[in-house]
């Protein structure tokens, strides 16, 4: 029998559930004995390994009403984390990111909001809606500025979901996730997670690009804190409008991460490289978030030290690539 | 021989160019003898009875590259007016407002980007992207906060255009217009300048709907402030890069405004009625701009006084209805 959880037996919807925090949101949500539904691109499921009921899997876009309209059928709580990620391509493809990524959400809190009893909504957002500050650590009453398209999208979905909060009621939580990393299925893709990527470099014995001289702090944050976050912010009704920062609060360099992969992993060097224009285009300078709100709010606190999460990542990662 | 002006012979585009504010800027650029172009989805130009060189009229909508590239070409000077108005319409049509608003603002600003030798761009925004407060006036660095889907994309607009200086180089300028009056050809549409509508009532002796008490603070402002606001933004090396609130600085209550508008048009009568819900769940309380920003760095000043202002807009509003 499951323990007692908020989730025993509710009913979940996580869209983009097959992407990397998707799929370690679903594993945590079926550990928690919740009923998980899935809505995402992707043919396949998320595998139903970590136990719970199974549920179904809704194949398609966000941008697809009836779709969305059979997914949340009956979801107490909606992790919504289908879209885009990535500065440099979303400038790349603007039209692109605004339609996925705002009409998307449009699409999914149109459906809520006629619902009888409309579910609680849980939505990522990114440090990348933050203006570029000296002021470290950064709280969440910071001045916006993004310096992408991905971010002004960010912003804006925020605003959306604040917004249906306001004019129908809808239960909305925001989260502003710093720099994720842990176990995913596709170590080999940059987008997501540089951490991620750099780890499976480093496995495979391969060269680390640093671009400049890496001094840019940057707040590092394993997956499983931001699972607790998520799991908190869809069941705390203290939770409910606001906005909090998921970040480990921490200040640690891009070179200094390189180095603690590299020597964590016993493999890959790092090769210094001129910033392409693109990636200096959308490079923010230092970032550390402040946590105190989120603290204070829900007790969270980030629980993984960047040497451990990163050695567990690691072990993982060869794992998987030696079954390979 | 025209004056030396700023704009004495530059090519400007007007987009929104036979909108309420378009047609008072058009003419003021003629004035001071700008080529001016327009774009929009009115079949006529603008007057040129205000003198100039012209200028060609492009029919047709923003998200429309190909018009876009043509109507661009060679302005040093874009004035970004085109969209759709109104609170309460962009929350019963969220996508409708999604589309016009953003993918017609990307379009021009993508357009833009391609140029050898890019354009100075001016947008209006509006008071309705600021979170409502209690503390007036606001400045400019006040939290953002939309409660309508038309603020939330005039604020991610604004982000597109402070993005598309810092990639790209364009020179951009932000307006954050607060409830502007003034002679417009269409005084009986209420979606534009509710100050403008009600002279239009008072003219005709109907009645004047104020929900509540009307005690909420507006900032009007005289739509020649705005445009002698417009003018300095386009043309002052200053304005680059910044957000101005272009408003009043005063502080008038719904009914007063009312009040006076029956005093002045010596006609119509007030008649209280209860707050609609979609209107009371767009309304923002209080409102007071805090214009101390674009007096420093630009030297703009309102000139126009409430009452002479209202005086004279009725003289002209009962002129032309006199003419129908």
């Amino acid at each position: 029998m499951k323990e007692a959880t908020p989730y025993a037996g509710k009913r979940v919807l996580v869209t983009g559930g097959t992407g990397f925090l998707g799929l370690n949101l679903v594993r945590a949500l079926r550990a928690a004995g919740a009923d998980v539904r899935t809505l995402s691109r992707s043919a396949n499921s998320p595998s139903p390994s970590g136990g719970g009921q199974g549920g179904g899997h809704f194949q398609g876009d966000l941008r697809d009403r009836a779709l969305v309209d059979k997914a949340i059928e009956g979801a107490a709580v909606i992790f919504n984390l289908a879209g885009h990620s990535g500065s440099t391509s979303s400038n790349l493809e603007p039209f692109e990111d605004l339609d996925v990524n705002l009409r998307g959400q449009l699409t999914l809190l149109e459906a809520c909001r006629h619902l009888s009893d409309p579910p609680t909504v849980v939505f990522p957002s990114s440090r990348l809606v933050y203006r570029p500050t000296k002021e470290m650590p950064v709280p969440e009453t910071w001045l916006t500025g993004p310096l992408s398209l991905y971010g002004v999208h960010k912003l804006a979905a925020e605003h959306y979901h604040l917004l249906y909060a306001h004019l129908y009621g809808l239960k909305v939580a925001i989260l502003r996730i710093t720099n994720p990393y842990g176990f995913s299925p596709h170590p080999d893709e940059d987008r997501y997670s540089i951490i991620n990527w750099f780890i499976h470099l480093a496995v495979n014995d391969h060269v680390l690009p640093v671009y400049g001289e890496g001094r840019q702090l940057r707040d590092y944050i394993h997956v499983d804190d931001v699972v607790r976050a998520f799991l908190l912010a869809g069941s705390d009704a203290r939770a409910a409008g606001q906005i909090f920062n998921v970040g480990s609060g921490q200040g640690i360099s891009f070179r200094t991460m390189a180095e603690t992969v590299i020597r964590e992993a016993g493999g890959g060097r790092i090769e210094a490289r001129p910033w392409p224009d693109e990636a200096a285009r959308v490079e923010t300078g230092d970032f550390v978030a402040d946590v105190a709100r989120i603290k204070g709010a829900l007790g969270w606190r980030p629980a993984t030290a960047l040497d451990g999460g990163l050695r567990e990542v690691i072990r993982q990662y060869r794992q998987m690539e030696n079954i390979r």
